[in-house]
């Protein structure tokens, strides 16, 4: 097998580099549209870094599919629709839900896509892709300012928690969606795992990761 | 006199940096939240790419001004109502709208900019305002992509120009306030042009530039 394009890389490392470079983008875009919601001046400059750490995340993917000879619109494009209708559906109404969604959700996709990684066979990719779910400072930044909210406001907790829910939701319905479209990436995760039992203790690791995240925030999962 | 908080950095100098600070923030913030109007990846990277360097130029004189020994949000804060408004009123409708705010809007503040920097008397500030002044690529992208729309549609430029009338309708609106509260930038540029007459003659000069960006775009001004 040659690979995609003559290349002699498999088409389930193309959709890995393909959905993380679109991914990357998309973050960038909206982590810098949500620091308009940012209360202060430090907070809007606390978001923008870590927007402009996506972005050169971003260039870093694009560059590694471009060196392996691959086209990087192609290799982003099947994700485009999945990863625009998940922020699409997931605009947050304020500054909080903006930090909850760069936590909860960044998070779980980060794990997601770590797991995923673990089944690359070609060592500089596979490094690219743990450098790039790295965390930026974003965890630490939004669960202390999560927790400050709800320090002063109880009462916004439940709201926060529905809100949390509804971001693994729409997730989980674009993670579906992909799984059906991509058959090489999901025979790479199926296939790396081993068998059922191996799926269901990867689904058991990203939600008591996911549980974790949500305590850290002060949220019942 | 010792200058804005016993810095020996005067007070319209600090203005300067302040209003540039912010603006880069918020440009930054615009054109990444813009690519999200872009019809291809390959725009959205690209402006994405713009609004990377605006951020770059943002931390440059973020940590100009605390080298100063200057508090960065201090010396932003009376510029974040002016540019937030600004911002507010413009915000672009579609694609076209977003490259021509970029273009012409930005232009406009960049060319003002620069005839405030030329009264400046510390050499390193007026380096550093120059270099953040510098196109970052955004001229030849808007214009050709423009072009190449009012090429395929003729009947757009019509709604376009106007656009562009009200982006500066709106910035002058700004700018006016700006100058009526904050004396020491005012008195800078007034003291600096010498006299009425140069003030009229450095309004001569935005307006040719103006006129000359609309005549790229192929746009009336």
């Amino acid at each position: 097998m040659d690979g995609v394009g003559g290349t002699g890389v498999d088409p389930a490392t193309v959709d890995l580099l393909g959905v993380l470079a679109y991914g990357e983008l998309t973050a960038f875009e909206r982590l810098a549209s949500d620091a308009r919601l940012a209360p202060t001046i430090a907070d809007k400059a606390a978001l923008a870094t870590m927007a402009a750490a996506e972005f050169a995340h971003f260039t870093q993917l694009r560059d590694h599919l471009a060196k392996l000879g691959l086209d990087p619109e192609e290799a982003m494009a099947p994700f485009v629709r999945p990863l625009d209708e998940f922020h699409d559906t997931t605009d947050p109404s304020d500054w909080l839900e903006g930090l909850i969604k760069a936590y909860v959700g960044d998070g779980l996709a980060t794990d997601f896509y770590r797991e995923v990684a673990a089944f690359v066979k070609d060592e500089d990719t596979r490094g690219l892709v743990l450098h790039v779910l790295a965390d930026t400072g974003q965890a630490d930044f939004a669960v202390s300012r999560v927790r400050e909210a709800i320090d002063d406001d109880p009462a916004m907790a439940g709201r926060l928690a529905l809100w949390a829910r509804r971001l693994v939701g729409e997730a989980l319905l674009q993670a579906q969606r992909v799984a059906v479209e991509r058959d090489a990436l999901t025979e790479l995760l199926v296939g790396g795992s081993g068998d059922l039992a191996g799926i269901a203790r990867l689904l058991t690791r990203l939600t008591d990761n996911h549980t974790a995240r949500m305590q850290a925030l002060g949220l019942q999962s």
